[in-house]
Protein backbone atom coordinates (compact mmCIF):
# COMPACT_ATOMS: atom_id res chain seq x y z
CA UNK A 1 0.00 0.00 0.00
CA UNK A 2 3.13 2.14 -0.23
CA UNK A 3 1.98 4.70 -2.78
CA UNK A 4 -1.41 5.30 -1.24
CA UNK A 5 -0.18 5.70 2.33
CA UNK A 6 2.61 8.03 1.19
CA UNK A 7 0.09 10.46 -0.28
CA UNK A 8 -2.84 11.53 1.91
CA UNK A 9 -4.33 13.78 -0.78
CA UNK A 10 -4.35 10.90 -3.24
CA UNK A 11 -6.03 8.61 -0.70
CA UNK A 12 -8.67 11.25 -0.02
CA UNK A 13 -9.26 11.60 -3.77
CA UNK A 14 -9.53 7.83 -4.19
CA UNK A 15 -12.18 7.63 -1.47
CA UNK A 16 -14.57 10.05 -3.19
CA UNK A 17 -13.68 8.80 -6.67
CA UNK A 18 -14.60 5.21 -5.82
CA UNK A 19 -17.85 6.34 -4.20
CA UNK A 20 -18.71 8.12 -7.46
CA UNK A 21 -17.89 5.01 -9.51
CA UNK A 22 -20.27 3.06 -7.25
CA UNK A 23 -22.85 5.83 -7.79
CA UNK A 24 -22.52 5.27 -11.55
CA UNK A 25 -22.95 1.51 -11.09
CA UNK A 26 -26.12 2.16 -9.07
CA UNK A 27 -27.46 4.31 -11.93
CA UNK A 28 -26.89 1.38 -14.32
CA UNK A 29 -28.76 -0.95 -11.96
CA UNK A 30 -31.65 1.51 -11.68
CA UNK A 31 -31.83 1.75 -15.49
CA UNK A 32 -32.02 -2.04 -15.74
CA UNK A 33 -34.74 -2.24 -13.08
CA UNK A 34 -36.79 0.49 -14.82
CA UNK A 35 -36.46 -1.40 -18.13
CA UNK A 36 -37.88 -4.53 -16.43
CA UNK A 37 -40.68 -2.67 -14.63
CA UNK A 38 -41.71 -0.55 -17.65
CA UNK A 39 -41.07 -3.46 -20.03
CA UNK A 40 -38.99 -1.32 -22.40
CA UNK A 41 -35.95 -3.09 -23.86
CA UNK A 42 -33.27 -1.76 -26.19
CA UNK A 43 -32.66 -5.21 -27.72
CA UNK A 44 -35.19 -7.56 -29.35
CA UNK A 45 -33.56 -10.60 -27.68
CA UNK A 46 -34.26 -9.05 -24.26
CA UNK A 47 -37.84 -8.19 -25.23
CA UNK A 48 -38.44 -11.78 -26.41
CA UNK A 49 -37.32 -13.10 -23.03
CA UNK A 50 -39.67 -10.73 -21.21
CA UNK A 51 -42.95 -11.17 -23.05
CA UNK A 52 -42.46 -10.42 -26.75
CA UNK A 53 -41.11 -8.10 -29.43
CA UNK A 54 -43.71 -5.44 -28.59
CA UNK A 55 -41.54 -4.61 -25.56
CA UNK A 56 -38.61 -3.71 -27.81
CA UNK A 57 -39.41 -0.04 -27.33
CA UNK A 58 -38.31 3.21 -25.74
CA UNK A 59 -39.64 4.60 -22.50
CA UNK A 60 -39.28 8.24 -21.39
CA UNK A 61 -38.10 7.34 -17.90
CA UNK A 62 -35.57 4.81 -19.18
CA UNK A 63 -34.24 7.54 -21.47
CA UNK A 64 -34.02 9.89 -18.48
CA UNK A 65 -31.95 7.32 -16.56
CA UNK A 66 -29.70 6.93 -19.60
CA UNK A 67 -29.18 10.69 -19.88
CA UNK A 68 -28.24 10.82 -16.19
CA UNK A 69 -25.73 8.02 -16.74
CA UNK A 70 -24.37 9.64 -19.90
CA UNK A 71 -23.83 12.92 -18.08
CA UNK A 72 -21.88 11.01 -15.43
CA UNK A 73 -19.62 9.55 -18.09
CA UNK A 74 -19.02 13.06 -19.45
CA UNK A 75 -18.13 14.48 -16.06
CA UNK A 76 -17.12 11.84 -13.51
CA UNK A 77 -14.71 9.99 -15.83
CA UNK A 78 -12.62 13.15 -16.54
CA UNK A 79 -12.67 13.83 -12.78
CA UNK A 80 -11.07 10.42 -12.17
CA UNK A 81 -8.15 11.63 -14.28
CA UNK A 82 -7.95 15.25 -13.10
CA UNK A 83 -8.22 14.34 -9.42
CA UNK A 84 -5.43 11.74 -9.65
CA UNK A 85 -3.04 14.15 -11.41
CA UNK A 86 -3.99 17.03 -9.12
CA UNK A 87 -3.10 14.84 -6.13
CA UNK A 88 0.44 14.59 -7.54
CA UNK A 89 1.14 18.33 -7.81
CA UNK A 90 1.29 18.81 -4.06
CA UNK A 91 -1.92 20.63 -3.03
CA UNK A 92 -2.64 21.08 0.68
CA UNK A 93 -4.96 18.40 2.07
CA UNK A 94 -7.79 20.76 3.23
CA UNK A 95 -7.90 22.57 -0.13
CA UNK A 96 -7.78 19.30 -2.08
CA UNK A 97 -10.46 17.70 0.10
CA UNK A 98 -12.68 20.72 -0.54
CA UNK A 99 -12.28 20.20 -4.31
CA UNK A 100 -13.18 16.50 -4.05
CA UNK A 101 -16.05 16.99 -1.61
CA UNK A 102 -17.72 19.76 -3.63
CA UNK A 103 -17.52 17.63 -6.78
CA UNK A 104 -18.83 14.56 -4.96
CA UNK A 105 -21.80 16.31 -3.36
CA UNK A 106 -22.73 18.23 -6.51
CA UNK A 107 -22.66 15.06 -8.64
CA UNK A 108 -24.83 13.17 -6.14
CA UNK A 109 -27.28 16.09 -6.24
CA UNK A 110 -27.11 16.03 -10.06
CA UNK A 111 -28.19 12.38 -10.15
CA UNK A 112 -30.98 12.97 -7.63
CA UNK A 113 -32.19 16.02 -9.59
CA UNK A 114 -32.15 13.98 -12.81
CA UNK A 115 -33.93 10.89 -11.48
CA UNK A 116 -36.62 12.88 -9.65
CA UNK A 117 -36.92 15.48 -12.43
CA UNK A 118 -36.46 18.28 -9.89
CA UNK A 119 -37.51 21.73 -11.03
CA UNK A 120 -35.02 23.51 -13.33
CA UNK A 121 -32.41 24.79 -12.84
CA UNK A 122 -31.55 22.45 -9.90
CA UNK A 123 -29.81 19.89 -12.12
CA UNK A 124 -27.97 22.53 -14.18
CA UNK A 125 -26.76 24.28 -11.02
CA UNK A 126 -25.45 20.97 -9.65
CA UNK A 127 -23.62 20.43 -12.94
CA UNK A 128 -22.06 23.91 -12.82
CA UNK A 129 -21.04 23.63 -9.16
CA UNK A 130 -19.36 20.27 -9.90
CA UNK A 131 -17.45 21.82 -12.78
CA UNK A 132 -15.85 24.50 -10.59
CA UNK A 133 -13.41 22.17 -8.76
CA UNK A 134 -12.69 20.40 -12.07
CA UNK A 135 -11.74 23.61 -13.87
CA UNK A 136 -9.77 24.69 -10.81
CA UNK A 137 -7.79 21.43 -10.80
CA UNK A 138 -7.27 21.55 -14.59
CA UNK A 139 -5.82 25.07 -14.42
CA UNK A 140 -3.56 24.27 -11.45
CA UNK A 141 -2.25 21.18 -13.26
CA UNK A 142 -1.59 23.17 -16.43
CA UNK A 143 0.43 25.72 -14.47
CA UNK A 144 2.41 22.92 -12.82
CA UNK A 145 3.38 21.16 -16.07
CA UNK A 146 3.38 24.06 -18.57
CA UNK A 147 7.18 24.00 -18.67
CA UNK A 148 7.09 20.48 -20.14
CA UNK A 149 4.79 21.19 -23.10
CA UNK B 1 10.27 1.19 -16.82
CA UNK B 2 10.85 1.49 -13.10
CA UNK B 3 7.27 1.77 -11.83
CA UNK B 4 5.89 -1.04 -13.96
CA UNK B 5 8.62 -3.56 -13.16
CA UNK B 6 8.40 -2.74 -9.44
CA UNK B 7 4.74 -3.78 -9.33
CA UNK B 8 3.79 -7.14 -10.88
CA UNK B 9 0.09 -6.72 -10.06
CA UNK B 10 0.02 -3.37 -11.87
CA UNK B 11 1.75 -4.86 -14.91
CA UNK B 12 -0.75 -7.71 -14.97
CA UNK B 13 -3.60 -5.19 -14.75
CA UNK B 14 -2.10 -3.08 -17.56
CA UNK B 15 -1.92 -6.13 -19.83
CA UNK B 16 -5.65 -6.91 -19.63
CA UNK B 17 -6.63 -3.23 -19.53
CA UNK B 18 -4.82 -2.46 -22.80
CA UNK B 19 -6.35 -5.53 -24.46
CA UNK B 20 -9.78 -4.21 -23.47
CA UNK B 21 -8.97 -0.75 -24.88
CA UNK B 22 -8.01 -2.45 -28.16
CA UNK B 23 -11.31 -4.41 -27.97
CA UNK B 24 -13.14 -1.06 -27.74
CA UNK B 25 -11.21 0.28 -30.73
CA UNK B 26 -12.19 -2.84 -32.71
CA UNK B 27 -15.85 -2.19 -31.84
CA UNK B 28 -15.49 1.34 -33.25
CA UNK B 29 -13.96 -0.05 -36.46
CA UNK B 30 -16.79 -2.61 -36.78
CA UNK B 31 -19.37 0.18 -36.34
CA UNK B 32 -17.71 2.17 -39.13
CA UNK B 33 -17.62 -0.84 -41.46
CA UNK B 34 -21.28 -1.63 -40.79
CA UNK B 35 -22.16 2.01 -41.56
CA UNK B 36 -20.39 1.71 -44.91
CA UNK B 37 -21.91 -1.69 -45.76
CA UNK B 38 -25.46 -0.79 -44.68
CA UNK B 39 -25.07 2.75 -46.04
CA UNK B 40 -26.38 4.32 -42.81
CA UNK B 41 -24.58 7.50 -41.79
CA UNK B 42 -25.08 9.69 -38.74
CA UNK B 43 -23.91 12.82 -40.57
CA UNK B 44 -25.23 14.30 -43.85
CA UNK B 45 -21.67 15.11 -45.00
CA UNK B 46 -20.77 11.40 -44.76
CA UNK B 47 -23.96 10.36 -46.58
CA UNK B 48 -23.22 12.84 -49.38
CA UNK B 49 -19.80 11.29 -49.89
CA UNK B 50 -21.26 7.80 -50.05
CA UNK B 51 -24.16 8.18 -52.45
CA UNK B 52 -26.53 10.87 -51.22
CA UNK B 53 -28.55 12.33 -48.39
CA UNK B 54 -30.96 9.37 -48.41
CA UNK B 55 -28.21 7.43 -46.61
CA UNK B 56 -28.29 9.87 -43.68
CA UNK B 57 -30.36 7.36 -41.71
CA UNK B 58 -30.36 4.94 -38.82
CA UNK B 59 -29.85 1.21 -39.11
CA UNK B 60 -30.79 -1.32 -36.40
CA UNK B 61 -27.46 -3.14 -36.57
CA UNK B 62 -25.46 0.10 -36.44
CA UNK B 63 -27.46 1.02 -33.35
CA UNK B 64 -26.67 -2.39 -31.84
CA UNK B 65 -22.93 -1.79 -32.39
CA UNK B 66 -23.28 1.62 -30.78
CA UNK B 67 -25.04 0.17 -27.72
CA UNK B 68 -22.25 -2.41 -27.35
CA UNK B 69 -19.66 0.39 -27.52
CA UNK B 70 -21.62 2.56 -25.10
CA UNK B 71 -21.86 -0.28 -22.60
CA UNK B 72 -18.07 -0.66 -22.85
CA UNK B 73 -17.64 3.03 -22.00
CA UNK B 74 -19.89 2.58 -18.97
CA UNK B 75 -17.98 -0.45 -17.69
CA UNK B 76 -14.46 -0.73 -19.11
CA UNK B 77 -13.52 2.92 -18.48
CA UNK B 78 -14.30 2.71 -14.72
CA UNK B 79 -12.35 -0.58 -14.66
CA UNK B 80 -9.28 1.25 -16.00
CA UNK B 81 -9.47 3.41 -12.87
CA UNK B 82 -10.44 0.78 -10.30
CA UNK B 83 -7.86 -1.75 -11.52
CA UNK B 84 -5.03 0.79 -11.36
CA UNK B 85 -5.90 1.88 -7.81
CA UNK B 86 -6.52 -1.70 -6.67
CA UNK B 87 -3.01 -2.59 -7.90
CA UNK B 88 -1.65 -0.01 -5.45
CA UNK B 89 -3.29 -1.40 -2.28
CA UNK B 90 -1.12 -4.52 -2.22
CA UNK B 91 -3.34 -7.44 -3.31
CA UNK B 92 -1.70 -10.84 -3.89
CA UNK B 93 -0.87 -11.48 -7.56
CA UNK B 94 -3.05 -14.63 -7.99
CA UNK B 95 -6.12 -12.95 -6.46
CA UNK B 96 -5.59 -9.77 -8.47
CA UNK B 97 -5.03 -11.71 -11.71
CA UNK B 98 -8.30 -13.55 -11.07
CA UNK B 99 -10.12 -10.20 -10.78
CA UNK B 100 -8.62 -8.89 -14.03
CA UNK B 101 -9.08 -12.15 -15.96
CA UNK B 102 -12.74 -12.59 -14.97
CA UNK B 103 -13.47 -9.01 -16.01
CA UNK B 104 -11.58 -9.39 -19.27
CA UNK B 105 -13.25 -12.66 -20.31
CA UNK B 106 -16.73 -11.51 -19.28
CA UNK B 107 -16.39 -8.24 -21.24
CA UNK B 108 -15.19 -10.08 -24.36
CA UNK B 109 -18.21 -12.40 -24.02
CA UNK B 110 -20.43 -9.33 -23.53
CA UNK B 111 -19.28 -7.87 -26.86
CA UNK B 112 -19.70 -11.20 -28.67
CA UNK B 113 -23.18 -11.66 -27.16
CA UNK B 114 -24.11 -8.12 -28.25
CA UNK B 115 -22.79 -8.29 -31.80
CA UNK B 116 -24.28 -11.74 -32.49
CA UNK B 117 -27.50 -10.99 -30.58
CA UNK B 118 -27.08 -14.18 -28.55
CA UNK B 119 -30.17 -15.41 -26.74
CA UNK B 120 -30.99 -13.55 -23.50
CA UNK B 121 -29.77 -13.57 -20.81
CA UNK B 122 -26.25 -14.35 -22.15
CA UNK B 123 -25.29 -10.70 -22.50
CA UNK B 124 -26.81 -9.68 -19.16
CA UNK B 125 -25.01 -12.55 -17.39
CA UNK B 126 -21.69 -11.47 -18.94
CA UNK B 127 -22.36 -7.93 -17.70
CA UNK B 128 -23.13 -9.15 -14.17
CA UNK B 129 -20.10 -11.48 -14.01
CA UNK B 130 -17.85 -8.58 -15.13
CA UNK B 131 -19.29 -6.37 -12.40
CA UNK B 132 -18.33 -8.80 -9.61
CA UNK B 133 -14.55 -8.13 -9.71
CA UNK B 134 -15.27 -4.39 -10.13
CA UNK B 135 -17.45 -4.22 -7.01
CA UNK B 136 -14.92 -6.39 -5.16
CA UNK B 137 -12.08 -4.02 -6.10
CA UNK B 138 -14.16 -0.93 -5.25
CA UNK B 139 -14.98 -2.25 -1.77
CA UNK B 140 -11.38 -3.31 -1.04
CA UNK B 141 -10.15 0.14 -2.11
CA UNK B 142 -12.74 1.89 0.07
CA UNK B 143 -11.61 -0.15 3.09
CA UNK B 144 -7.97 0.71 2.34
CA UNK B 145 -8.51 4.49 2.10
CA UNK B 146 -11.52 5.01 4.39
CA UNK B 147 -9.28 6.56 7.04
CA UNK B 148 -8.45 9.43 4.66
CA UNK B 149 -12.01 10.50 3.84
CA UNK C 1 5.25 17.61 -7.09
CA UNK C 2 7.80 14.80 -6.81
CA UNK C 3 6.29 12.29 -9.23
CA UNK C 4 5.57 14.82 -11.96
CA UNK C 5 8.97 16.49 -11.90
CA UNK C 6 10.74 13.11 -11.87
CA UNK C 7 9.15 12.13 -15.18
CA UNK C 8 9.33 14.64 -18.03
CA UNK C 9 7.42 12.40 -20.43
CA UNK C 10 4.55 12.10 -17.95
CA UNK C 11 4.46 15.89 -17.45
CA UNK C 12 4.37 16.39 -21.22
CA UNK C 13 1.52 13.88 -21.47
CA UNK C 14 -0.39 15.58 -18.65
CA UNK C 15 -0.14 18.95 -20.42
CA UNK C 16 -1.86 17.75 -23.61
CA UNK C 17 -4.25 15.47 -21.72
CA UNK C 18 -5.58 18.32 -19.58
CA UNK C 19 -5.97 20.55 -22.64
CA UNK C 20 -8.08 17.82 -24.22
CA UNK C 21 -10.22 17.50 -21.08
CA UNK C 22 -10.82 21.27 -21.26
CA UNK C 23 -11.67 20.82 -24.97
CA UNK C 24 -14.33 18.29 -23.94
CA UNK C 25 -15.71 20.69 -21.33
CA UNK C 26 -15.94 23.40 -24.00
CA UNK C 27 -17.92 21.01 -26.21
CA UNK C 28 -20.37 20.49 -23.33
CA UNK C 29 -20.74 24.26 -22.91
CA UNK C 30 -21.33 24.70 -26.66
CA UNK C 31 -24.02 21.99 -26.56
CA UNK C 32 -25.76 23.80 -23.71
CA UNK C 33 -25.61 27.14 -25.51
CA UNK C 34 -27.00 25.61 -28.73
CA UNK C 35 -29.85 24.06 -26.71
CA UNK C 36 -30.71 27.51 -25.33
CA UNK C 37 -30.41 29.27 -28.70
CA UNK C 38 -32.32 26.62 -30.68
CA UNK C 39 -34.74 26.06 -27.77
CA UNK C 40 -34.34 22.27 -27.91
CA UNK C 41 -34.23 20.58 -24.52
CA UNK C 42 -33.76 16.93 -23.64
CA UNK C 43 -35.78 17.27 -20.43
CA UNK C 44 -39.35 18.56 -19.99
CA UNK C 45 -38.36 20.43 -16.79
CA UNK C 46 -35.78 22.42 -18.78
CA UNK C 47 -38.29 23.13 -21.58
CA UNK C 48 -40.83 24.37 -19.02
CA UNK C 49 -38.31 26.84 -17.66
CA UNK C 50 -37.52 28.15 -21.14
CA UNK C 51 -40.94 28.72 -22.66
CA UNK C 52 -42.96 25.51 -22.53
CA UNK C 53 -43.15 21.79 -23.21
CA UNK C 54 -43.10 22.35 -26.99
CA UNK C 55 -39.36 22.99 -26.61
CA UNK C 56 -38.83 19.47 -25.25
CA UNK C 57 -37.57 18.38 -28.66
CA UNK C 58 -34.55 17.32 -30.67
CA UNK C 59 -32.53 19.61 -32.92
CA UNK C 60 -30.13 18.39 -35.63
CA UNK C 61 -27.32 20.70 -34.56
CA UNK C 62 -27.69 19.77 -30.89
CA UNK C 63 -27.44 16.12 -31.95
CA UNK C 64 -24.30 16.96 -33.95
CA UNK C 65 -22.71 18.53 -30.86
CA UNK C 66 -23.65 15.44 -28.86
CA UNK C 67 -22.09 13.09 -31.42
CA UNK C 68 -18.88 15.16 -31.32
CA UNK C 69 -18.85 14.90 -27.53
CA UNK C 70 -19.63 11.17 -27.61
CA UNK C 71 -16.77 10.56 -30.05
CA UNK C 72 -14.47 12.39 -27.62
CA UNK C 73 -15.55 10.08 -24.80
CA UNK C 74 -14.80 7.07 -27.02
CA UNK C 75 -11.32 8.30 -27.93
CA UNK C 76 -9.95 10.90 -25.51
CA UNK C 77 -10.85 8.96 -22.35
CA UNK C 78 -8.88 5.83 -23.44
CA UNK C 79 -6.00 8.16 -24.40
CA UNK C 80 -5.93 9.47 -20.81
CA UNK C 81 -5.20 5.89 -19.73
CA UNK C 82 -2.86 4.82 -22.54
CA UNK C 83 -0.77 8.01 -22.38
CA UNK C 84 -0.28 7.71 -18.61
CA UNK C 85 0.84 4.07 -18.82
CA UNK C 86 2.99 4.73 -21.89
CA UNK C 87 4.79 7.47 -19.94
CA UNK C 88 5.82 4.81 -17.41
CA UNK C 89 7.51 2.39 -19.86
CA UNK C 90 10.41 4.74 -20.54
CA UNK C 91 9.91 6.20 -24.03
CA UNK C 92 12.25 8.95 -25.22
CA UNK C 93 10.82 12.44 -24.71
CA UNK C 94 10.85 13.51 -28.41
CA UNK C 95 9.09 10.31 -29.55
CA UNK C 96 6.55 10.50 -26.73
CA UNK C 97 5.86 14.20 -27.36
CA UNK C 98 5.22 13.38 -31.04
CA UNK C 99 2.62 10.77 -29.99
CA UNK C 100 0.85 13.24 -27.69
CA UNK C 101 1.03 16.18 -30.10
CA UNK C 102 -0.33 14.23 -33.08
CA UNK C 103 -3.24 12.96 -30.97
CA UNK C 104 -3.92 16.43 -29.58
CA UNK C 105 -3.91 18.22 -32.93
CA UNK C 106 -5.94 15.51 -34.69
CA UNK C 107 -8.60 15.54 -31.95
CA UNK C 108 -8.89 19.34 -32.08
CA UNK C 109 -9.31 19.08 -35.86
CA UNK C 110 -11.90 16.33 -35.31
CA UNK C 111 -14.00 18.62 -33.13
CA UNK C 112 -13.68 21.52 -35.59
CA UNK C 113 -14.61 19.24 -38.50
CA UNK C 114 -17.62 17.97 -36.57
CA UNK C 115 -18.95 21.35 -35.39
CA UNK C 116 -18.51 23.03 -38.79
CA UNK C 117 -19.65 19.92 -40.73
CA UNK C 118 -16.52 20.08 -42.87
CA UNK C 119 -16.64 18.10 -46.09
CA UNK C 120 -16.06 14.32 -45.69
CA UNK C 121 -13.65 12.71 -45.12
CA UNK C 122 -11.99 15.51 -43.08
CA UNK C 123 -13.47 14.33 -39.79
CA UNK C 124 -12.81 10.64 -40.47
CA UNK C 125 -9.21 11.38 -41.42
CA UNK C 126 -8.73 13.33 -38.17
CA UNK C 127 -10.14 10.34 -36.28
CA UNK C 128 -7.80 7.91 -38.04
CA UNK C 129 -4.71 10.11 -37.57
CA UNK C 130 -5.53 10.40 -33.84
CA UNK C 131 -5.82 6.62 -33.56
CA UNK C 132 -2.29 6.03 -34.89
CA UNK C 133 -0.42 7.23 -31.75
CA UNK C 134 -3.00 5.41 -29.59
CA UNK C 135 -2.48 2.07 -31.31
CA UNK C 136 1.28 2.68 -31.25
CA UNK C 137 1.20 3.31 -27.49
CA UNK C 138 -1.09 0.32 -26.86
CA UNK C 139 1.25 -2.06 -28.73
CA UNK C 140 4.39 -0.71 -27.02
CA UNK C 141 2.70 -1.12 -23.62
CA UNK C 142 1.63 -4.69 -24.42
CA UNK C 143 5.21 -5.58 -25.38
CA UNK C 144 6.48 -4.03 -22.13
CA UNK C 145 4.09 -5.95 -19.84
CA UNK C 146 3.44 -9.14 -21.83
CA UNK C 147 5.63 -11.13 -19.42
CA UNK C 148 3.19 -10.36 -16.58
CA UNK C 149 0.01 -11.64 -18.24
Amino acid sequence: MAFLTRNEVFSCFVFYAVLLVIKMYILAIITGQVRLRKKAFANPEDALRHGGLQFHREDPYVERCRRAHMNDLENILPFLFLGAIYSMIGPSLPVARLHFLVFFLARVLHSVAYLFALRAPTRSLAYIVAQIPCVSMALQILVAVAAYA
